[in-house]
């Protein structure tokens, strides 16, 4: 197997994003998770950008041990002095340094000629081996530029002690059969690659959905190195995703490449960023998304009960997942309703089953998804068991100079309680209340809210996660007022409780 | 340019999604607005799995004209007679009907043989073919079926009178250029493409992030259809996104192919679907997420001012949008600065943009998006005009039990006024207050909200869209309470209207 360096870029590349910027907190706590992952490479910020970037890159030098710290540079000797300043507590550190060589930058942003770019690439990397061993050479918009002067360009560079060669395609243009030739091109015409003395990185963008595909091509192609970060984060459409580079080379041992991530922190540290960062990851975004283990068609029911092989290509748990959910819609079958009835220790066969599919069949056409609970009263099981939790009634008041305060009265076992409490939200204060109520240890674990819609009167759809005992439940509530649907969410949650 | 058929299957795939489900009125408009796009082939669902699939199938084709009409079916005579019967109003219709081909399908799901199957494959498309002229065949797990049994599987449907073959990678595990061979392999081996008696189709599952690549890469290999979704929704981690791959063909004419998809219904399109399915389109996906073309780092934003050929590959226009709107951050530039403060009407220069400039720095790293507001107050700009609403409070009531209610105080040009209202839920109860104060024809047209965090004390994000004379602008709010988030995005926006 040839080893494959993964550097993560989550942290300067991501962290572009509008609205994902984080402080050096944050960012120290994404370190250390990106370590444990086991990514190589850290790059954690572009320090003569603003001060806040340099402090993130002195302290994430400080607080991670494993991982190369790279800092970004433009080809600029400013930009070098203020990387090394930044890097000089750093156990393995790397400058990031490069230039435009696309016609469009070349004559746009530099004003300049192909072969003055050569000679300021040249210089800003023998600069930077004054401070540090290991350099990177960028060649921004390399995706749109010609392959016979990027192999000039990018000779001259490893001539000059660049130790990793970054072809980005910035625009995120190519298709992948282009970007994998052009990345062969550059390994057969530049001498240091063959010889060990320099490495290719891929660094590919979403803009036309073909990043992850790309950075594969890339690999193919003879590149070593390649530059992720985590959910795909980054600008405009974003970059390429870690995670699905990561289980594509997992699930495709025949292409001899390995990795160094620990595929069972993905999940977590997916979670993570998107947490810090305010980034929601969409249901269905590969490997990662809330989503993408869940099954709920018939067919696909069936398959994944008969045997998981037909339908699944990754064990859920191979990304630090619990298990693999099946939703009941509309399209899900016979065997998917007899073993969610026996999940929840109801045995049913032949016409019982026949009976109760019918009657399933026809709520599931009204309802968009079909609860334990609803199948339960279906299989005639009433569950008045004093885990039975019901909202009587909510009344919550919250807004702007005032303190949120929230009373609730609840259901439990048929008995009726009631509480009050505040807090710093709505939602807070609602559940709170509930808490004084319902004394058990759990923790909220993710809260998401889904209100898109045509206008202020529609629907919101509420998913929650809550701790108990080891174990994560989920929970989910929908209403035209957000904050019950969200208590109607914890309360769904804490109905599956399992003691 | 070769023609390439564009088969949306939002409505039959899509539609799987756990939470997705629509219901008959909402598919119409879904299928009109499809027909709007363009596109050439609309899979309306699979009639025989439930009552409300199969009333679907018939309005849709009573209320659409010009697409094919397409139902799904199982290779069982009484699937086929229920699709049949649904589609007997459309003007043009389609029967899709198959098998599974894999070792994994024929043995877990079918305990059947290779032989056996190529029988029935033969016998449903024999069966189809007495009700319409137009069938398609599917083979379940193609991806991971041999090649050679594929084509014995191909090429005796093709001559039962399949006219369209279906070569779906179910699980989302082939990589493209691995797909691309097996669609090759198909085009060489059987006579009924070349002879133009059917066409090769994709069908792409996004597990491993690679779906619109592989259906690409099969376009490359021969398929002259392909199998889509609008925002790539689907079951698990989704099918391809119809608008990413509608926009590598529109931006590569080189490879020679063309589609009859009016690319600038792509937004308005995603929007509906993503409105009506309440599944949000996650900030970086590929043409259609709200970051799509937000450029924010000080390189780029220095290039897209000089030219915006230097970062962007597509005009926003062509796919919808208004105009690439630039957030400003840290690392946003000087030139991005000037720009910004130029929209707003201030001219600065020299040394006054360096003062603001490092203000500005200041600012953006504390505060995550520094607004066209903090600009204006960071260059000395009071804008107390007539158009400044601010929040003085804001109150509501709201719960499960009681109708919201909202008391509601606001400064507009300096003078104060109070409104009260009561709505569906908080956030329209206080923007119906907030309209008794503010007479403006203005409409919510979009309203999302981020509350992705490890409690409910949490910050939440709110982004909401405002229609007003014929504009749409953009507003953000962020509290801990969900509702004053809301009501501050929506005041935002208005502080944005121009007159």
């Amino acid at each position: 197997m040839e080893r494959l360096y993964i550097f993560d870029t989550t942290l300067r590349d991501g962290e572009q994003v509008p609205g994902c910027q984080l402080n050096t907190v944050e960012k120290i706590q994404v370190a250390k998770q990106l370590e444990a992952l086991g990514v190589d490479v850290i790059e954690a910020g572009f320090p003569v950008s603003s001060p806040g970037d340099f402090n993130s890159v002195v302290e994430i030098s400080k607080a991670v041990t494993w991982p190369t710290i790279c800092a970004l540079t433009r080809a600029v000797e400013k930009d070098i002095d203020v990387a090394a300043e930044a890097l000089k507590f750093a156990k393995r550190k790397r400058i990031h340094t490069g230039i435009g060589t696309s016609p469009s930058h070349i004559k746009y942003k530099f004003n300049s000629t192909p072969e003055e770019i050569i000679e300021r690439a040249v210089a800003a990397v023998k600069y930077a081996r004054k401070y540090v061993d290991d350099v990177e050479f960028y060649a921004e918009d390399a995706g749109r530029t010609d392959n016979e002067y990027l192999a000039r360009v990018i000779d001259a560079v490893t001539k000059a002690g660049a130790t990793v060669c970054n072809i980005p395609d910035t625009t995120g243009f190519r298709l992948p059969n282009e970007y994998e030739e052009k990345i062969r091109y550059l390994y057969e015409h530049v001498d240091a690659f063959a010889a060990g003395k320099s490495i290719l990185s891929t660094h590919c963008h979403n803009d036309l959905g073909m990043a992850t595909a790309n950075t594969v091509a890339g690999v193919l192609g003879g590149a070593r190195q390649v530059e992720v970060t985590i959910n795909g984060i980054g600008e405009r459409a974003g970059n390429t995703s870690l995670e699905e580079v990561a289980m594509i080379f997992k699930t495709h041992p025949d292409l001899g490449i390995e990795t160094n991530i620990n595929t069972t922190k993905i999940f977590p540290t997916s979670r993570m960023v998107s947490s810090l960062m305010n980034m929601p990851v969409q249901p269905n975004k590969a490997v990662v998304g809330r989503n993408a283990f869940a099954h709920s068609s018939g067919f696909h029911q069936v398959g994944v009960l008969k045997n998981a092989s037909t339908y699944e290509i990754m064990d859920p748990k191979d990304v630090g997942i619990d298990e693999a959910s099946i939703v009941l819609t509309a399209r899900s079958g016979r065997a998917a309703i007899k073993h969610r009835l026996g999940i929840n220790g109801i045995q049913v066969e032949g016409d019982q089953l026949d009976k109760i599919y019918q009657d399933f069949l026809a709520l599931a056409d009204k309802k968009k998804e079909v609860t334990d609970e609803d199948l339960l009263v279906l299989a005639g099981v009433d569950r008045s068991t004093d885990h039975n939790v019901k909202l009587d009634y909510l009344q919550v008041t919250t807004g702007k100079g005032i303190r949120p305060v929230a009373s609730i009265g609840l259901q439990v076992a048929n008995e009726h309680f009631e509480a009050a409490a505040s807090g710093n939200g709505p939602v807070d204060a609602a559940i709170k209340a509930l808490k004084c109520i319902i004394k058990r240890e759990m923790t909220l674990k993710e809260f998401t809210i889904q209100a898109i819609s045509k206008g202020s009167d529609d629907m919101a759809k509420v998913h929650q996660s809550v701790e108990y005992k080891g174990h994560i439940y989920y929970g989910f509530g929908t209403n035209t007022d957000i904050v019950t649907a969200s208590v109607e969410a914890y309360i769904d949650a804490i109905n599956k409780f399992r003691n």
